[in-house]
């Protein structure tokens, strides 16, 4: 006879929990720090030489130490391929907003308390509340550490259980017959409590939830008596911390003071061992409870996993860029719509100043696809001015800028969609040379393909003339064109219009409908001051960073802009033959008659 | 008895001399294209296997076809240095603001003509022009490459002068006596035409200038005429060019029409000829002049000097980057002082955001002492928004921001001089930890020490309270401090008051002088996104860029904010024991009296 001791449970949460617990956070909980239900599942043990719980590697199929643990939603998921030799446990899960307060104690054992409350008062039960767990924590989301405190509360027998002689193996025909039963019954959604009980003899025993073990032990010997239940620990002589609060149960509600017990286990690893204890004292009040985890060094305290050096870098800084945005949604724009700018596909043409600042700010608001235009190479002067060129990229006659400045953005952000072509753009008063028909034709075809690929078109060339063909293209083809052009203290930034409506529908003009003056050589003749951009160098972040504001609060309004709305016309052909084009108008009007201007107009400032 | 021919000049301008060029038109020049006098000089040829004036190599000193140029500046600077066996040319140069009027002919035939007529003109003076050039160029300081046409203006002699016999190797003692008369001249400013004639028996021969021909060869038997010349030519039986005007001048204005020549060139390859002219045709109107230079495949056209490929990569981008600020002088703002932006020192307390865009619109304004302090190392959000860092700085833990900010920078412009320190800012509401109080106190003094080696401070960080000590550093040091701060689609940039003049004195408050709230920990107890900057991606560049432009705005006012004039106090022990108070006050007076405020606000809109 010795005081029977229990194998406490090592909580091991996932990198898929984490991650999950990020999502939840910043896209669904935000700034919410209510208690949440949460799953979890316990997994039988198996004795091991090594366990690998100290070096921080998680199998998520075989928790050796016998727990693994799932968000709810994850649960549910994937509840149905559980083991069926694994246990449901119901928790509680609180996410701190503050690492303040989480290292508070005091709600930490108000929670605890209300759990054991709750246990007890499930005692009356079919299904009373035996396997819980508490999980609080305080996500770090920026630098992906994770703080957290489990405690499985635990009831203390008074006075205690006592095995009567050491755990031997489990014979091997009992084990069976009890899985067997176990499986007949089924696993319900509550697990462990369901199916527990047996009793009559090897090879014709019967089986009952633990609910009835008042009626179903009556008149049994304790030698028939049989308990079983999917054990985690890996110990000989310790039963897993489950067993714990099943035999308070038994001893405290039903009186049952003697039982065998089978710790299943995986393989032929299972024990038997009988148990006996003496009935309970009378309650004073509510029973004392345990379980709060220790920490690595076996002290009472919360634990940290820091997962940044796990995650592959690539994905990890994808989630970071996005992390500043999405906590925009917390507080100050609920509302703002991050997938669709992520999706704008952005054409830049000109990959000079303010190219390169406008490819910054894009990428600052998580736009995923940036095209560049630009003909020219990347000059000594280049760099200091233009924050995506280096030193070395001026070299041996300069690396093209297109390419070079899609590079350098994947450089910073790799997981960015950003690509380079070096093309002219033919422009207007620029004569087309005897024998350069066929290229310009080619070039003019390359750019409406681009700018047909794109959502919005950015121009950003150092020459008027130059913005005069994409001007149009962008007006036929319906896409949104941003212009941004820098003087030497002033800039103007401006949305040009979108393509034909009817007459009646408010349009917006564009940078030559605003100008009296045709598009007209501007390159030729000029002295060198006139040539280069001689403009304050505080000038181009200013211009482009509202340049890309700009667009991003268009890309808010409901219509997108207009240019979302037309480009549906596109797809019906209306650029070909200008077909069907009274029941369009209609389809437009109607999209239109559905906007709700209003709440438009008050939509955060954005 | 066959027609002498001549070895035309070929023209070798150096890379100091487009260097030259280059400084002349940036900061003198500018957009004035008036015709202006350059000199040049051509040195002695030698005989020799291979030339290397194609190769574009080009040997300072021995000019092997014998010219090499120098603006007037650099030659009046060197001109004491030019070996006694060269001799000086009188050009003009015509420096083209556009590549399109360099290319047109008109101006340039009608400047050789009017060269032509002046040479005629100088036939009666004692020093007859007679090596003159003209230098057509376009520089294309963006693409360090030079477009330029010289020409030689040469008189076609009618009937032309022959050449009795083929050129011989002119005797030793001949060339040593006549090099010795010479050197008993000395070499003129004017150079080769001061002494050219020579008579007499070999050993005590007499010399004249050029213009007394007439006088003194008078009566002289032809065999004992003789004429001698630095030849730039190599070439055995064809003198050079000098030759051709020489002649010309011998036939036409002084009807010498027989005589010896010795052709004076380098080593022992001088030669010696007898020549002999027909008496010039009667002129009619002016005479006949060719000389323009061709281009390297033998074509009447300009040539092309590209200098990039030679230049050093660093210093090239030094010139570069200098270029687009010195061009704003050249329209806009005549009188900005970029040395003193340059010069100024700028510290920058945060290499985030803000700090990485200050950092770039500052090296923008060429400003090439920046200093980053932060205490961070670059996270996986931060390189999307901070344009300075890249995804490989994240990885294993990410690299210290401020070492890495300056790092950085230097891979865009090798030049800068950037330095990152790691370090904290003690923070008022951050209790200092017991044991702590001795690195707080080198923090401290390093903070001290660090705002008083820089001439501008940027409050560049993420919390209000981390600005505090600066902030008092800044006054009491009297630095210029600018404050940048964001909110979300809002941002605060201000310039801080200078230190302590007396209460009279007008002064500007700072960041707290401006707020009813003492600083105190805004760190602690806040949730993700109070700890995040959550910001609309556009405002940080727009506030960095809005804070260079207010610093650099300051430092071209007379006093450059109080600050630079208050160095002066420090430097005299101000701060050390606050003595001599009266003084320093009266003498920050008189600078002040002596600002004409009235000129100040109107200085351009900076």
């Amino acid at each position: 006879m010795s005081p029977l001791q229990f194998q406490p449970l090592i909580s091991q949460p996932t990198p898929e929990f984490w991650s999950a617990l990020t999502a939840l956070k910043l896209d669904k909980l935000r700034l919410d720090d209510s208690i949440i239900p949460l799953h979890a599942w316990v997994d039988e043990g198996r004795e091991v030489a090594n366990t690998n719980r100290m070096t921080g590697q998680v199998d998520d199929n075989v928790g050796v130490d016998g727990s693994v643990f799932l968000p709810a939603s994850a649960f549910e998921d994937s509840g149905k391929q559980l083991p069926v030799t694994s246990t449901v446990m119901h928790g509680l899960f609180k996410n701190y907003n503050t690492i303040e307060q989480f290292r508070s104690p005091q709600e930490k054992k108000q929670v605890f308390d209300s759990v054991v409350q709750q246990m007890v008062a499930s005692f009356d039960d079919d299904q009373p509340l035996l396997n819980t767990f508490i999980l609080f924590a305080f996500a770090d989301l920026k630098k992906y550490s994770y703080h957290y405190w489990f405690a499985f509360p635990a009831f203390v027998a008074k006075p205690s259980w006592q095995l009567d002689s050491d755990f031997t193996q489990a014979p091997a025909q009992d084990v069976e017959e009890i899985r067997q039963l176990i499986a007949e019954r089924g696993v319900s959604a509550t697990g462990l409590t369901s199916v527990l009980l047996f009793k009559g003899p090897p090879g014709s025993r019967s089986s009952a939830p633990l609910s009835k073990a008042s009626t179903f032990f009556a008149g049994v010997p304790a030698a028939e008596r049989l308990l079983a239940f999917h054990d985690p620990s890996s110990l000989p002589n310790n039963p897993g911390w489950p067993l714990r609060n099943i035999l308070f149960y038994l001893q405290t509600h039903h009186s049952v003071l003697n039982v065998a017990v089978i710790c299943l286990r995986q393989g032929d690893t299972s024990r038997f061992g009988r148990l006996s204890a003496q009935a309970a004292a009378p309650s004073e009040g509510k029973p004392q409870a345990v379980g709060w985890e220790r920490d690595g060094s076996g002290k009472l305290a919360s634990r940290v996993a820091n997962l940044g050096p796990m995650l592959n870098p690539t994905r990890l800084a994808e989630q970071a860029v996005d992390l500043n945005l999405k906590l925009m949604r917390w507080r100050i724009l609920p509302d703002l719509d991050l997938d669709r700018i992520a999706s704008t596909k952005c054409l830049l043409l000109g990959a000079g100043t303010l190219g390169c600042y406008v490819a910054r700010a894009l990428m600052g608001w998580g736009i995923r696809t940036i095209t560049f235009v630009d003909s020219a190479r990347v000059s000594y002067s280049n760099p200091a001015r233009q924050p995506l060129f280096q030193f070395e990229d001026c070299l041996n006659g300069g690396k093209p800028k297109a390419e070079c400045a899609a590079q350098r953005l994947k450089e910073v952000f790799p997981s960015i969609n950003a690509t380079g072509h070096s093309m002219m753009i033919p422009m207007p008063g620029h004569p087309i040379g005897q024998g350069s028909e066929e290229e310009t034709a080619g070039m003019v075809a390359k750019l409406e393909d681009l700018i047909r690929e794109h959502d919005a078109v950015f121009l950003l060339m150092d020459s008027r003339e130059s913005r005069w063909l994409p001007t149009v293209m962008g007006a036929t083809l319906n896409k949104i064109v941003i212009n941004a052009a820098l003087g030497f203290d002033s800039y103007l930034v401006m949305r040009h219009g979108a393509g034909p409506l009817d007459s009646q529908t408010k349009r917006l003009g564009c940078y030559f409908c605003n100008d009296i003056v045709a598009p007209a050589d501007s390159l030729t003749d000029r002295t060198l001051d006139q040539m280069c951009t001689v403009t304050r160098p505080g000038v181009a972040p200013i211009a482009a960073a509202s340049a890309v504001e700009l667009l991003v609060s268009l890309v808010q309004h409901p219509l997108g802009g207009f240019g979302f709305l037309l480009r549906a016309f596109n797809d019906t052909g209306f650029l070909e033959g200008l077909t069907g084009l009274d029941k369009l108008y209609a389809e437009a009007e109607a999209v239109l008659d559905n906007v709700d201007w209003e709440e438009d107009s008050d939509d955060g400032g954005l």
